[in-house]
């Protein structure tokens, strides 16, 4: 039957219970430590957390089942990792967090075997982490992809890569690394990338520090890394030759889209706040939740809930059905980012002095999200990409009607 | 299969039949008239479009089918309505403009089979029009529907209607006229109303004057109305007597979502004409679609056609399955609203001294969608009542988990 | 002393005399003819509103007291300019509308003491009307001055001006045009321009269409106009030859501003209306203007009218010490338009179905307000060369400091 | 001469001298420990701040002459604290921070001889450092001032004094408190308020814990502070029995303005940052500066700026007139808060994933200023009482002209 938004009996379950269990396993944690995960013991925070998820049964929900995953699609992840997002520490409960959760997909799609069971299956299962090593510091790649300067050139048999990246979320500590290098062209032009596969052991690599950010929920910190000489074989090439732009798309779109489901939870859980808390207080001669500037930011809170899942939802539903689907996730990640942020800004606001404070999560919440707007395509990134189509596709109706 | 975005064969055929009268014989109509419907001829106007449509095959697409109509439930009427209000005229051609569309509606669902015969028939056919006589003057209702002041008493067996209504769309010339009046409470409190068939003829019924304003595309104008001691009796009752408040929210829901999807088919063409303004126009060195802030207004505009369409098909999936909706069409309502006024907003901008002017239809499309952040309930109110059911939730919330 | 913001007694006095005649005499006026220049009369209208203006000794303040104005400078404009554009007939009245005002200034600014005599003195003391011929239809100039295709070229002792204007307002029935044309370099490089003097009686001088637009409160329309070899000595040289890029600039700035003051008037009482509306209005259980919604929108007019006053005055007092002021124009400008265009909005937000109806003058004043987010420079163009300022400024400090 | 804008000489060359110290002295402390006040030494560092500011004449430019200070009226502080907050330590620095500097303004307008001699003398020195006491917890006086609960009561010939407090900024090491209390009717009526001059060694002054917030400039935290059966003399009021909430818009209308001032100045300062990485860098094929949608953001920064900067001036000079400019301050302060965040938000965007790291000062300067909306009166009070105020003076010119 055409056009339905029910999910699935087995997605509606799957949601349920990570629902119940980020309430009584996650969030406790998370308050406790503010919601940094270094305070809360870095790694090994991380273990304990994915037993609980694991127990629950909703371990690794988005990963291939003969991996050990529970195969859910695009539109069943959407409710799914929004209320594993109600945590800060939700998503790395469920295995489900960034980068690890963009990097099993895009081994999942374009990976050999023998690839997938090296590094997929521990992935899937919690034992390593990896990270995706493709910005780097200027004059190198950064929103603008086609200035990628670390390369690899042909060294016998192999490869030998060298080049410098930043901001490598996940670095320190990760099992392995996908690393974006130019394999033919020149900064600047588009040319030709590819993506090797570098176990974090490897000669050559070296894991600088820590660039402190705004966040603080991220295990292995957004790292400077140097990849100096590394040697590599043909079997260390994910996918293609040159093809790396292109397997970034598969990455890209879909990655956008968690990241989405993801915040969007975090923002409802700001909403959810910053709702009891002007329902509890009295101000003004009455509820503050009664007065009508406040009533103004929580209408628009739950318009603007409503629109980025909508929005998500339409994405994943084209992702699902094997399109690029490029303008929907544009439109779901500028959208998702902006309105999250304003969410999560007007329940600061609700909440009056306790919400720039520790004492409630709406600040340190505010922290994580602000860079999204930022990460995976700045909106300005977006919104160019997204009128070059809206022109193309005028032309393109005025050409047929003439 | 959950979750689908795909209309049916059925529903993209009738939605591409629209769009092609639409632009063979409509659009040359609003163009020659810059949009005026009383300078194209009014009622003449109307039966002549009306006939364009019916030979299209898209007549009436949303009345029932034993009625005359082609049936499409609320989702399928989304797309189609976005293609006929592409034109001004396009929903008065396909006999979905309001107030008659929302009649119809109504009328199918609460209406006696006898009323349906009298009323509803010719109505679908584009015999007659009909109006709906619910706002009045100050200190009456307007957006706080409990200050109503029309009443109708017991005199008989029968009943005495008395009022003053305005703000009446498509009064002048009108068939009949559904009116709501107050039959039990008094004026601010809810107490109860019914909604009464007056045919235009009946004695009594007096149309006063055309309040200006600054939209000119409907038929019969926006109206004062006057009902002076007009006799009817119990089969003029629409539905039970003192369930008036409860109707409207049957007619309303709809309402807001098909306004929506007209409104959006305007708000596409305005963008579409300034896309191409834009992708023709040189200055400051090269094409002016490839000037940063010139993107900018492209892409917002794509986010926000996107986003709203997203909400409404949301919206009426939820009415389709006989769900009261209120939270969905609110949001869809209030978002969609702003958004369709914000397209043409910068619709305009693009297109610089023209873009003011009647040589492109978007000043008049600006005209005409201003209204509706007012009409069909005021942003304001939407938010009002979206805050109060998000305070309820976390209220309950609160109690189920203590 | 330093940091002054009050206004001397003689321009309160003026100011207030303004207020008063405006309230008598003009205002009724507008309310009459629903702000409709034509429908009220046209240039016979105007006359007698300036009528009444000089009888209340206020015409033409702005303008040098040798010819017959009051001589205030841009400051002392600010207060007398907004309280005549209270009434959209206002600044007809006291002859300080667009382009008369402009032109007047431009004039006493550059014109020789022989064009002053025939040009100036007649067009202050309203027995001419006057209009300024720079824009041209695609490809020639519009946001982009530097597309001038209009031309003139020697031709015996004299000059031969050809070239095709539009959107020039007061064109039909103006005494004498300002004519920017092409003396040197091509379309597309900046080259010079050269302002004529062009009486509308001249021989090769056509004016074609009047352009339909929104607004509807100016004399003389705003025209297609044609020049036609069109003979002229080098008496009808404003000013030097090649510098009327220059000039333009000259006029721009302080015309840029007395239109901020104009409709900032326009703004207030829309303001005005809005606040007495929801001051007496009932609904919701108690007074309009005590809902939170509607306070926001009232506060927000009321910080948007006192930001734009203070950026006005800001870059008014710039010009009064002879600078160009280019950035402080442009800022009161850009802030300007789109503020009022904002406080128009939610006044007509505020009055609800009256606000879009003619029965309220928001309606009119919402619809003459739009375009000046467009004419006299774009917002985006305004914020286009902002950011090269702000550029250039850091880069200045870079290499001080360095 | 009416209207003027031009600082004093003197003014300007406090203000040059103070840009001076920053860049020299202040800004290479702030960016070695981040801006975090703590870390770099708390009051030690405070100290030598301070002594940088000494030695450089710009010491306590505020306060009265006689006390040590520079005795700038409050036009004069705007340059001279908008140059002090290019680092978020230059306020510390010039000993214009808050909670002192608005405490020496008020003691400085309320206090007997002999209180000024005790209090305010050594902190002007920068030899106490001082703190305001008024918020408390739910259900407390939060930014409704009427629900004050800590309260004062005759004992003996003296007062006893209790209550809880929190947010108080500055209290851990304070030399003393001003203290609000109630003296006269119940929470939630207004009744009266009285301030008291409370030593920090006061037997029953406890300061609990720092409330942690987002921002880490402010020596001394934000505290919970208990007063216990405080025992007090008449000679510790502050002014009049009952009088508080008077002296409290003494101190807050101008302390909301000189926090503008402040943040003013680091806004300006993020503005600077993002300007100078935006010329430097090159992606898209060009610098990033040239992009049209990073022009945007550099123009609508200037234009925040720049109003900011308009309304604080012009409620600076009402203040100096001596007037309340209730209206004026909160225009100022909700403009300028919001402004301010809008101009740090934006050039946090223009940065890319530097903005959000701390390698750029952007990040610190958004995580201090974000509280500016809610501090001093969040924006919605401040809008509510601007609202009122529009409401009554449409109703007194309705009662005049009537």
């Amino acid at each position: 039957m055409p056009i339905d938004f029910e999910h699935s009996a087995k997605t509606k379950a799957v949601t349920d219970r990570t629902a119940a269990v980020i309430a009584e396993h996650i969030l406790p944690v998370e308050d406790e430590f503010g919601g940094d995960i270094d305070a809360a013991g870095g790694d090994e925070a991380r273990v304990k957390l994915q037993q609980s998820a694991r127990d629950a049964g909703v371990f690794a929900p988005h990963a291939p089942q003969e991996f050990g995953g529970l195969g859910l699609n695009m539109c069943d992840r959407a409710p799914v990792f929004e209320a594993a997002g109600y945590s800060l520490f939700g998503p790395l409960a469920l295995n489900i967090a960034a980068p690890d959760e963009g990097n099993m997909h895009l081994l999942a799609h374009v990976a050999s075997p023998a690839q997938k069971d090296r590094y997929l299956r521990p992935l899937v299962g919690g034992q390593v982490r990896s990270a995706f090593a493709m910005t780097e510091p200027a004059p190198g790649a950064g929103s603008d992809p086609s200035m990628l300067t670390t390369s690899a050139h042909r060294s016998g048999s192999g490869w030998c890569l060298t080049g410098r990246k930043h901001f490598i979320t996940g670095a320190d500590g990760a099992g392995f690394f996908i690393v974006m290098a130019r394999t033919s062209g020149a900064p600047g032009d588009r040319g030709g990338a590819t993506m090797f596969l570098v176990d974090g052991e490897e000669r050559g690599v070296h894991v600088g520090r820590h660039i402190a950010t705004m966040d603080h929920s991220m295990v292995g910190g957004h790292c400077e890394v140097e990849f100096s000489d590394v040697r590599l074989t043909d079997d260390d090439v994910l996918g293609e030759v040159d093809e790396g732009f292109r397997y970034a798309q598969v990455r890209l779109g879909p990655a956008r889209m968690t990241h989405v489901m993801r915040w969007l939870g975090a923002a409802r859980r700001a909403h959810d706040v910053a709702a009891a808390h002007v329902a509890g207080r009295e101000g003004f001669g009455g509820r503050l939740a009664d007065l009508g500037m406040i009533q103004n930011m929580l209408a628009d809170n739950e318009i603007d809930l409503a629109a980025t899942r909508a929005l998500l939802l339409r994405a994943c539903w084209e992702l699902d059905r094997g399109h690029a689907a490029s303008a929907e996730t544009s439109i779901a990640k500028t959208f998702g980012a902006e309105a999250i942020n304003r969410i999560v800004d007007r329940s600061m606001q609700m909440c009056g002095g306790l919400g720039v404070s520790d004492d409630l999560p709406i600040a340190r919440i505010a922290r994580e999200v602000r860079a999204f707007r930022i990460y995976d395509g700045p909106s300005e990134v977006h919104r160019w990409s997204l009128s070059k189509k809206a022109v193309r596709k005028i032309r393109d109706t005025a050409l047929t009607s003439s």
